[in-house]
C-alpha cells in the first residue's frame, strides 16, 4: 500500500503518528511517504499545494491526512488553496462521515438510545465550487453572490454509492436530507434523481426530510437514521451535529473518497489542527484512527479495518474518564487490540 | 391594533384561537380580521395569495398566522407561493427566533444550562430568493443552479437589528454564524458589514463561527449565545436546533419582521400544521401565544408581551408531565394567569 501522509499543523502529526501505528500493526505493507503541507509550509514559503506535489500525491493509494490549519493564515487560504482543491483536483465526489455512539461514550443527550449513522455528503458540487463574485466592493450598493451547481452526473454518482452503502447495512435505510421546498431547483434534481436510482435498490426504504427538520430529529431522535444523503454544504452542517450527540469531533472520522478509482481517496479527521492543545500529547487520535478504518475498508482491506474499529470500540467502552489522556497511549493501547 | 389573523390548516385554527384568547386578554383594543389562505383555499380555488388579499393584509397593524400546510399539496406550492412570497412581498428581512430553555421543561439535553438565545435570521435574500434553474432536464446532462443573493443594504439592515437587540439584552453578546472560509464572497460582505456596524456599538462583545461549529455548539454547549445574526439558510437551520435543545418546535416562536415599519410585521409558530393530530384539540398553542407576546413587543407595547411571556414562564414552570395537553386549557390558563 503506497500511501501518502499529510501531518499538517498542530496536533496533526500527533494525531497520525497514531493512526499510522494501529496501520502498521494491521497492514504490514504500508509505505508511507510524508507530505509537508499546510499552514506552516504556506507562512513558509507562500506555497499551498504545488502541481508536483498533487502529481506525486496521485500515484499513491490514498491518503492520511492530520489537520492543517493556524490561527496566523487567514480563513479560507488553507481551506480554498488546499483542502477544497485536494477534494476538488482529486474528485473527492464522495464525502463519508459516520456516526456512531460508542459504548462507554457519553454524547450530550439525555436519552440518546441507540446511534449509528452514515452521512454520505457530496463533495465536489454544490455550493462549494467557489462561484459567485462581488459587485461593487465596499459600496452601499455591493452585491455578493454563491452558486450551488449540482449536476445530473455529480447527484447521480453520490446518490448510487449511498444507495450501495445502504445495501450494506442491516437496516437497509436512506434519508435524503434537502430543502426541496426552497431550493427547488436543485431539490427537483436531487428527489429525481433518488427516486430513479432507488428502482434499482428495492431492498432500500428511502425517506426524505428538510434540513432543518434532520438537524432537529439529529438532536431529538438520531437512532431513526441509517444511510443519510445530501448535498456538500447540508452535508457540512448535519454530520457535525451528528459528531456533537455522538461524542464530539474528538472521535469523527471522514473519508474523502472518488469512487471511481481514478484518483487516490483521501481520510482524515474531522478535528482541526487545535493549536491551542498541539504539542502537549494530549490530543485524542481516535478519529484519526477511526479514518485509518475508513482508509482500510475503502481500499477492500475488510477484515484489517474491523481489526481498527474493534479495537477503538474496546478501548472506548473501558476507558477511564477520570484519566487524563494521553496521545500516543491511546495510539499504544490501539495498536496493541488491533 | 388592526390585526389580520391566518389561522390557515390543521392545527392552525386551533393553536391560532388560544392566541388570540391570550392577546385579547392583555390587549382590549384588538381588531382582529380573519383571512382564509392556505392548502384549503388552494385546493378549493387555485389561490395561493390574491393581490386583493396581499393588499388588505398591507392596511394592518400586523398579522398573526397559524401553520398551513396539507399532505394533499405538493411540497414548495404554499411555501414559494404562500410562505415565502408573505415575507417578500412584505419585506420581512428580520426573521426572528429567540430560543429559550423554560424552567420546568424537560430538552432533549443532558446539562444544557440556562438557554436563552435570539436567532436574527435573515429573512428576504440569500439562497431564499428562489434565482437559479434547471439546464436539460431529465437527461443525463442536467444542470440545476441555485443563486444566494446578498446584498450590502439587506446585510446591513439585519446585522444593525441584530446589534440593536444585544443592547438590549443583559449579555451584550452577538455571533454572526456563516461558512466565510467556503462561501467567501458572501461571507466576506457579512463579516466586513458585522465588522462596520459592530463600531457604532462598542458595548457588544462581537464573535464568528462557522455554521458547522455553531451547529455543533448549539448541543454541546448553547448557553454560550445570546443574539446570534445569520444568513436566511443558515438561520432557517440553526434556529431548529435552537429550537430542539429548548423543547422542540411546540414551543417555538418567531416573527418575521419589516424592521422599518412599512408593512405589517408578521407573527406565527415555528411548527407544521401537523394534520396527523388536528382536529383533537391536543395540539400545543404555547408557541402561538410566545409569537404573540413577539408581535406586541413589535408594535411597542412591552408591558403587555411581559404579562403574556410571564403567564408561559409560569404555565410550563407547574405543568404536569402525566397530565395530557388540551389545546384550550393551556389557552385558558395562559389567559387566566396574563
Ligand atoms: C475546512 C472546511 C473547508 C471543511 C468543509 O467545509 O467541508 C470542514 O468543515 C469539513 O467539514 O471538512
Ligand atoms: C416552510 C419553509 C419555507 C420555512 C423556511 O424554510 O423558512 C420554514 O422552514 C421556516 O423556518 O419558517
Amino acid at each position: 500500500m503506497r500511501l501518502a501522509v499529510i501531518p499538517g499543523d498542530g496536533i496533526g502529526p500527533e494525531v497520525v503518528a497514531e493512526g499510522l501505528k494501529v496501520l502498521g500493526e494491521v497492514a504490514p505493507d504500508v509505505e508511507a511517504t510524508h507530505y509537508d503541507l499546510g499552514a506552516a509550509r504556506w507562512q513558509r514559503t507562500g506555497e499551498l499545494l504545488p502541481d508536483s506535489v498533487l502529481d506525486e500525491l496521485r500515484g499513491h493509494d490514498a491518503i492520511l491526512l492530520g489537520a492543517v490549519g493556524d490561527p496566523g493564515v487567514p480563513s479560507g487560504i488553507l481551506e480554498r488553496g488546499l483542502l477544497l482543491k485536494l477534494r476538488f483536483e482529486l474528485d473527492h465526489h464522495v464525502n463519508l462521515r459516520p456516526a456512531k455512539l460508542y459504548d462507554g461514550v457519553t454524547g450530550p443527550l439525555a436519552a440518546p438510545g441507540e446511534v449509528d449513522m452514515v452521512c454520505v455528503r457530496e463533495g465536489t458540487e454544490g455550493p462549494y465550487v467557489g462561484n459567485g463574485g462581488v459587485l461593487r466592493r465596499d459600496t452601499p450598493h455591493e452585491l455578493a453572490t454563491e452558486v450551488s451547481l449540482n449536476t445530473a452526473f455529480g447527484v447521480e454518482r453520490v446518490v448510487r454509492y449511498a444507495f450501495e452503502k445502504a445495501v450494506a447495512r442491516p437496516r437497509k435505510h436512506l434519508t435524503l436530507v434537502h430543502k426541496t421546498n426552497v431550493l427547488t431547483h436543485a431539490g427537483s434534481l436531487w428527489s429525481r434523481t433518488v427516486e430513479e436510482v432507488s428502482t434499482e435498490f428495492p431492498e432500500i426504504t428511502v425517506a426524505y426530510q428538510h434540513v432543518d427538520a434532520a438537524s432537529m430529529f439529529f438532536v431529538t431522535d438520531p437512532g431513526r437514521y441509517d444511510v443519510i444523503v445530501t448535498d456538500n454544504l447540508f452535508g457540512d452542517i448535519i454530520s457535525d451535529i451528528a459528531a456533537a450527540v455522538t461524542g464530539g469531533i474528538g472521535l469523527a472520522a471522514s473519508g474523502n473518497i472518488d469512487a471511481s478509482g481514478t484518483n487516490p481517496s483521501m481520510f482524515e479527521p474531522v478535528h482541526g489542527s487545535a493549536p491551542d492543545i498541539a504539542g502537549q500529547g494530549i490530543a485524542d487520535p481516535t478519529a484519526t484512527v477511526l479514518s485509518v478504518g475508513l482508509l482500510l475498508d475503502h481500499l477492500g482491506r475488510p477484515e484489517q479495518a474491523r481489526k481498527v474499529n474493534a479495537a477503538v470500540a474496546f478501548d472506548l467502552s473501558t476507558r477511564d474518564a477520570g484519566q487524563p489522556l494521553r496521545t500516543a497511549e491511546v495510539g499504544d493501547r490501539l495498536a496493541a487490540l488491533a
